[in-house]
């Protein structure tokens, strides 16, 4: 049987979404085969991001700073926000380089099934942010799941009352597809296309 | 674009085996999510396998001690010595508890494909241990590919000039097979069965 750290390694390795039991003990053994070339460097990257990154105030982002870089850069459009469902997506758009605004990071999206309420994501803090002014256009970049739309309808539907504009991706998303498995093109598009909901 | 924190975690993960750019990307961010459940966890067990953990001057296990607990262990038969191509390898026959003896630990395979020769391997080692005396049987205990056998017969030729029975694992193994991903049962039978090579 491995030591008890090993399979503490294996285990919280594990945890993480695409890897199994045994692709984990994989993974360990290959860490410790390599242990300057890719251990080292794991364990530095990770006590990294552990020790210096923070979740922004404002937006949900995580960086370094808090604010984040895209809140406080003031060359930002800062009356255009873009509410997503997940940092990822967030990042998937700034890959993109595609939109000048904010952002809103809502941490999930509602599910019935999963038990996620309104309450349970940042959506009071989104109409906080509305409600404070100077924001002409909100985006809603939910995934084009059954979970995402019925997210950007519930906040269309909290947001009505404001005088902004609320648009959404185009619908040419694939079915099903979600915003961190698209093509740059394909995001392109839907993000040119967006239309009021 | 994310932080070069998170673009060094991410790349640091999809050099591991088994994870991809994408999938590395999605294990970041669930490690960002849940900072206290699962990146606190990982870092702490990898902190912990890299300061506690070292290679067995005398077998290649990893452990925390240095000789290690097989080593270490008076109860296990010293004149049994099983030589496993890769770390992995003894911890599947140490979870099966059904080798009493020691271990050797290759550190890999001969390969002429990939250029691994004999001394890129602990086989001088292994000779040694041998050479040393109080050893009885060595079971070749490699993979049931063909550099595994490739390397089964080099040794057996190595070994061939020692008072020592050198047997190794049943070949009722499945046809490329690798070890560490047999069961239990198909792993009992094969030793059990090992032969004189
Ligand atoms: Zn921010
Ligand atoms: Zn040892």
């Amino acid at each position: 049987m491995a030591s008890p750290e090993i399979e503490a390694l294996t285990q919280a390795l594990a945890r993480l979404p695409g890897l199994g039991p045994r692709s984990a003990r994989r993974a360990v053994l290959h860490l410790l085969k390599k242990r300057e070339a890719a251990l080292g460097p794991l364990r530095a990257a990770l006590e990294a991001v552990d020790e210096r990154l923070e979740t922004c105030a404002t937006c949900g982002n995580v960086d370094t700073a808090n604010p984040c870089a895209i809140c406080a850069d003031p060359r930002r459009d800062q009356r255009s926000l873009c509410v997503v469902e997940e940092v990822a997506d967030l990042w998937a758009l700034e890959r993109s380089r595609l939109f000048p605004g904010r952002f809103h990071v809502l941490g999930g999206r509602l599910s019935a099934l999963e038990g996620i309420r309104p309450e349970d994501l940042a959506i009071d803090a989104l109409v906080t942010r509305i409600e404070a002014g100077g924001i002409d256009e909100v985006v809603l970049a939910m995934n084009a799941t059954l979970e995402g739309q019925t997210t950007a309808h519930y906040l269309a539907d909290r947001i009505e009352r404001f005088p902004v504009r609320v648009t959404q991706l185009a619908h040419g998303l694939p079915v099903g597809g979600e915003l961190d498995y698209l093509d740059e093109g394909t995001l392109a598009q839907a993000l040119r296309a967006r239309r009021p909901v």
